[in-house]
């Protein structure tokens, strides 16, 4: 079999702002690959079907002599593909290939317990085929749910479990308590809000248009706000005071909920993409962490306490939740990968609606 | 026996920065009453001995429209005298004593358990005698340890239950930690300082004038420095990473301790007194908190949770590790109410060294 085309998106520039299609990445169709020769080394070929698009993607895209504001993990593609062992915190590699959590069918392998169909998922390149040199960091996707490949780098992939995760440890929610979700529209935010809606809680949520607004509502938000034209602070005001604060989006919104906050509050730190792209919004009031025994925990996904006590419960629960249609999702598929370097810049201006991925192959 | 001097010190005026003395409060040594006959209504009179100051004072000193950045509590005096179930949060009422911890001592008692010559301890009045109605939120001090009626408003009382408290149950310091102590030279500072020292692990400490710099070391500080001619930042970035923040100041401090946090920091914020008299620092880097999976926990020292947890054990503990001199400790005594208003001022500017407590009455 002659050598196909391996496409792949490439980190080409340091963003000043935004990260800019053509620019800050660049589509490179010229590779190619042999699927039926290319030497496996012990490993296994993976076909990539979908890759993830998620905010903290931004945190890679610096200066290497920058110390990451973003994610850290134990893989990493790029220069030193051959280990799998490198800290995702370092900067993306100017001209090679973004990586992102992705689920890819095996070719061909060399690998015991790895064989031909099997679907695996962990951290792939933005790139057409891989060969990966064994399992560590990697599952196995049985799929005895069969809900779609994206899901798994979605609602049943890292934003699902961050926030079962971080949901299930951290917000010690009880009866009668008010919750506030930032940035409810996206991935990590909706099922938040369905989690805190099944317990029987008041769910405040923040989303950036009207179209997001709606979705929200549909999951259960008892109050939904576009906080593009409503104040966070005069909607907490009315509707605080909040016992649970689920911050994606830090800056701003995080000031008003420490103002609303209510004695002994959890707020859960997973993100603040107001500050990813531009200058941080200073936070004045964090004089009421003190005052009102606020506790804040920030984490990531893959800390190895959480993975140990809820990764399996999480795959063992969620997928057949989706199925049954339980929890519901929606997506924002982009097809290809010369398409992806415009959903990397939706997913931080807000443009997408529901979790953005990009789909490199069909199955 | 005639009525005698009741002298006291007034809230007169909300401060625009710093409190001043003989304008913010004024010494007033017109009142009097008669010990001997003053109607007690079933409780109890109290000449005062000691009154405590602390930063949090200056949040009490505003106008009572404005919510409380400080701290709330049980007990108030003040024109609602009578009730002592009032929360501490509300602000200090203009024309009526200012009040805080403190020790006195009972000179008449129509209450049963309470008995001429016993030490009582709780929230007093900025006043020389005071009929208190029952001991709902008082303690009676029986001092087994004879140690001075001061240190049971400094480290043997709120002070050392905030340190103790906090340091017990948010800590979570284990052998080779790093812990950094901002305000080192303050009461609840220095005993922080004492307990990381006794757990072996490395303290880092700032304080504000080599004086104090100086007495920190004396306790054991592995690296001590004065804030205001060495920069936070460079000392942790050559001795950090910190595992351990305990944060007296916020602001600028803060912001230091996020850039220099490990992974999975705890930092308990147990003050921000950076921001209590003018303008507020705004820390720009709180994506650490996700980042680095930093827990924050804000706290009272009159937290339910942790005084059943841990009021019993510190009077048991720690009176006699104070006067057997394991802990060290430094008081900053004034003489005299008439002089009060000027200890409040010299905690707000940091002017005191050791725990600042005006010595109303002898015993």
């Amino acid at each position: 079999m002659p050598a196909v085309p391996n496409a792949r998106l490439v980190f080409n520039e340091v963003p000043q702002g935004y990260p800019e299609p053509g620019k800050t990445t660049v589509y490179d169709a010229s590779p190619t690959i042999d699927p039926e020769n290319v030497p496996l080394n012990g490993g296994y070929l993976l076909k990539v079907l979908v890759v993830s698009v998620d905010p903290y993607l931004r945190g890679k895209m610096r200066d290497p002599k920058i110390k990451s504001y973003s994610v850290s993990s134990r893989f990493d593609f790029g220069s030193r593909g051959a280990s799998n062992l490198i800290s995702l915190k370092p900067a993306f590699v100017i001209g090679e290939p973004l990586y992102n959590y992705g689920v890819g069918v095996v070719l061909r392998s060399e690998l015991d317990g790895v064989k031909t169909g099997d679907h695996i998922y962990g951290i792939l390149p933005f790139e057409q085929y891989k060969v990966i040199p064994n399992l560590q960091g990697y599952r196995i996707l049985k799929n005895e749910a069969k809900i779609p490949w994206s899901l798994y780098v979605g609602l049943a992939g890292m934003p699902g479990k961050t926030s079962y995760y971080g949901w299930n440890e951290y917000s010690l929610a009880k009866k009668g308590d008010t919750v506030f979700v930032s940035g409810g529209a996206g991935p990590v935010g909706s099922i938040v809000i369905q989690f805190a809606k099944a317990e029987g809680l008041k769910v405040i949520t923040s989303a950036g248009s009207d179209q997001k607004v709606e979705f929200v509502k549909s999951l259960g938000a008892d109050v939904a706000f576009n906080y593009k034209t409503t104040k966070t602070s005069e909607v907490l005001q009315k509707e605080g005071p909040i016992d649970v604060y689920w911050d994606n989006v830090g800056g701003e919104t995080l000031e008003a909920a420490l103002e609303h906050a209510s004695d002994g509050a959890r707020f859960i730190e997973c993100g603040m993409i107001s500050g990813y792209n531009g200058t941080v919004y200073p936070v004045k009031n964090l004089i009421q962490i003190v005052s009102r025994q606020i506790k804040l925990t920030g984490f990531l996904s893959f800390n190895p306490y959480l993975v140990g006590k809820y990764e399996e419960p999480f795959y063992e629960e969620i997928p057949k939740r989706l199925a049954s249609g339980e929890i519901k999702y929606t997506e924002d598929l982009t097809h290809g990968l010369e398409n992806a370097g415009k959903a990397i810049l939706d997913v931080q201006t807000g443009k997408n609606v529901g979790k953005s991925v990009v789909i490199v192959s069909q199955d």
